[in-house]
């Protein structure tokens, strides 16, 4: 389908982060063909008339687990131990495929009222939620997530993370691999997999220094920090985004700089977790890549990239005690095209050839009044995601005028409260 | 008006923080007549029906600037200092009569926007804007900010001040006191207001402890910290809001706790300003009442309590390393009844008796399913202020269905950006 976007403010997030103020967006089908202020002849199936908005790249949410939407508020304000082993781990035992189906449609949703259009996902029970993830039309990574408590469960989650590569290859979602954390996985094991990673040229995920306590006992065993010892282990190789690195020495920022790792900065979930907070503004200065996750919505609690990308320049700000911290167009850039570029997936923004991923925002509201220069500021400290008026993938429109286009929500609403009822409470 | 609230899921937030699902209200005129299950017969002129929804009270923010409202998105992450003497007092210098009341008409519609019933406000330009807060129908507390910088200018705020408390006694603003800061102003002022709040029974309002220089040139100069140099001084009686305390000492929480001073913590604003994270799950603990201020929009960018309520429970878990720090009904509490109560308005809650003030917040949408028991944690973590559909003070309804009913909005951003097109750009 063609479609002319006019009368936008345009940030395009390009190398130069070059803005349009009421400019035109022309889409032939999956991409880009102009975006600018002098646009050429275009016969439009249809024109959207976006005045008074802004048009962007969409948000990329770099880590989250989507199923676990169905434990949002049902636990809160627990410490991690008490939360991961009397409520999550019991509760996700009772997971089954029409509860992850139900759960990952409704995570889906939310992320498309929000703007986001790529993310990328570590957990397990893909075979049940990959259709739902096709069917949504955003782009999607995933690692099915290896956890080795004992050498056959290593072996046999090794071996799901191998076939889900396999069986998944060249479809909508791209599919890599996934050591769920130092703390739950054998060295061993950390090597092999990071050697199929290399090997198959694929995404590997992992958490990383989530806690003080990852930390402390990390140090303890092995006399390196989480992140010095998995760098031993050739982790870090060739494509990693690495979660959380919460609790980082400079020594070890500098070698995620050096290794070229992603990082994925989860602010909210770092804090309603009280794991701390990320020193993101001193990794961005020694030129680590850092993007932005939600974490699952059971620790966060939504799937608002927006709100990390708000979060993550306040915190910086007041927690280190620089007001310069993390402006508002390099949290722009981190909760975009620094998200896409982790994933793989370009990173360009919107320039003309790019693939037709964007969003449009409403700031004719008096939260984007009055009006100065650009709206990089409003969006980053004065707005949120409920101002997302369209979220297009590839050309398709997946979210307009409040309305998800691809399921009905209450009935994915009903189906999660569904599973809700039957196996939780 | 005689209005029957049905169906919500009722938060009283009384003493007991007693919960009713499926609860109705009745209001009649100013005041709630019937709260719970059970209700009496009632010939109501209108009946609301808030399936799927929340009625609580109105959050209250106890500290803000509403004519800055101009300035929000003018100037961002720069330091303090230059913030202040480069950006805003240049500004402020520009602000004229159809500013102030434009600023401030923008800043309530804001307000009632995000559910907020009440505010206590420390500016000057009373006489211009005093008009706007009558008509929005919000309660209002204000106090004139004294400054003296010379005794001539100290002499002729404080005398401004006393004005202002004659000249708007008894209207629906209440007026009290306000020392902008102890590094703003002399001992021998300080000691003065603090008199003049004492004998006329008003509230004192002053910034405390904003930044960690302010408490470093304090204790230079007086050998104190900034709380026991105000304590020393008289200051803190015997009804004091005292905003931000961020850098505090554990024997200064002793004073304020032993003072009984109403803090109001602005979380948003000390981030972006980089003043630093206040202390509150320490003041909570040795029975501080802290309440929730935005600051102002420059510094903020929004007037949203909610997002200071999500904030602070958030940081003071994850700063402090303690997941069970600020639990969802607390941080509501501070967001709601705690603040009323500062501000001298009660606060027992939606009891039958009490005030009509309330508002009703949609959560059908995903955001906030599945559901759980109650939904306090929804609100607190996954939910924002645009899920307000309605605002009700002393019976009358500010804000309904994302219009606001005391004004024209469009014309409202129409006139702040007419100052700002004239004054500032």
């Amino acid at each position: 389908m063609k479609i002319r976007i006019k009368n936008a403010e345009i940030l395009t997030m390009d190398a130069q982060d070059t803005v349009f103020q009421n400019g035109e967006i022309h889409i032939d089908g999956q991409a880009i063909t102009y975006v600018g202020q002098t646009p050429p002849p275009f016969d439009a199936q249809r024109t959207i008339d976006a005045r008074g908005g802004v048009c962007m790249p969409p948000f990329c949410n770099t880590h989250t687990h989507l199923p676990m939407s169905l434990f949002r508020g049902f636990a809160d304000d627990l410490p991690l131990k008490r939360w991961l082993e009397d409520v999550i781990w019991p509760a996700e035992d009772q997971l089954d495929r029409a509860g992850a189906y139900a759960g990952t449609m409704l995570a889906l949703c939310e992320l498309v009222r929000g703007g986001v259009g790529a993310f990328a996902d570590a957990y397990y029970l893909y075979d049940w939620t990959v259709q739902a993830i096709e069917k949504s039309g955003l782009r999607a990574h995933f690692g099915r997530s290896v956890v080795d408590f004992t050498p056959e469960m290593g072996e046999a989650k090794y071996q799901e993370m191998l076939r889900m590569q396999r069986e998944y290859a060249g479809g909508r979602v791209s599919v890599g691999c996934c050591i769920h954390a130092p703390y739950t996985c054998t060295d061993g094991m950390m090597r092999r997999i990071a050697e199929t990673a290399a090997e198959t040229g694929s995404i590997l995920q992992i958490h990383v220094a989530e806690t003080k306590e990852e930390f402390d006992t990390c140090k303890q065993k092995t006399g390196k920090t989480p992140v010095a010892h998995l760098r031993e282990l050739g982790v870090f190789a060739p494509h990693t985004v690495a979660a959380h690195c919460v609790h980082v020495t400079p020594e070890d920022m500098d070698i995620l700089a050096e290794r070229g790792v992603f990082v994925s900065h989860c602010p909210q979930s770092n804090l309603k977790l009280a794991s701390g907070v990320a020193p993101v503004a001193e990794m961005l200065k020694r030129g680590i890549a850092v993007t932005l996750g939600t974490d699952s919505a059971a620790s966060n609690n939504n799937l608002s990239v927006w709100e990390e990308m708000t979060q993550c320049a306040l915190l910086q700000k007041g927690v280190f005690y620089d007001a310069t911290a993390v402006d508002a167009k390099t949290a722009l850039r981190m909760a975009t095209v620094e998200g896409m570029r982790a994933l793989g997936l370009g990173g360009a923004g919107l320039v003309c050839g790019a693939p037709a991923d964007l969003i449009l925002i409403d700031t004719s509201s008096l939260r984007y009044a009055p009006k100065f220069q650009n709206s990089m500021a409003d969006l980053v400290y004065a707005g949120c995601d409920r101002d997302v008026t369209l979220t297009m993938v590839g050309g398709d429109i997946l979210f307009e005028n409040g309305e998800v286009t691809f399921c009905d929500e209450r009935e994915v609403c009903r189906r999660a409260q569904e599973f809700v009822d039957r196996a939780l409470v």
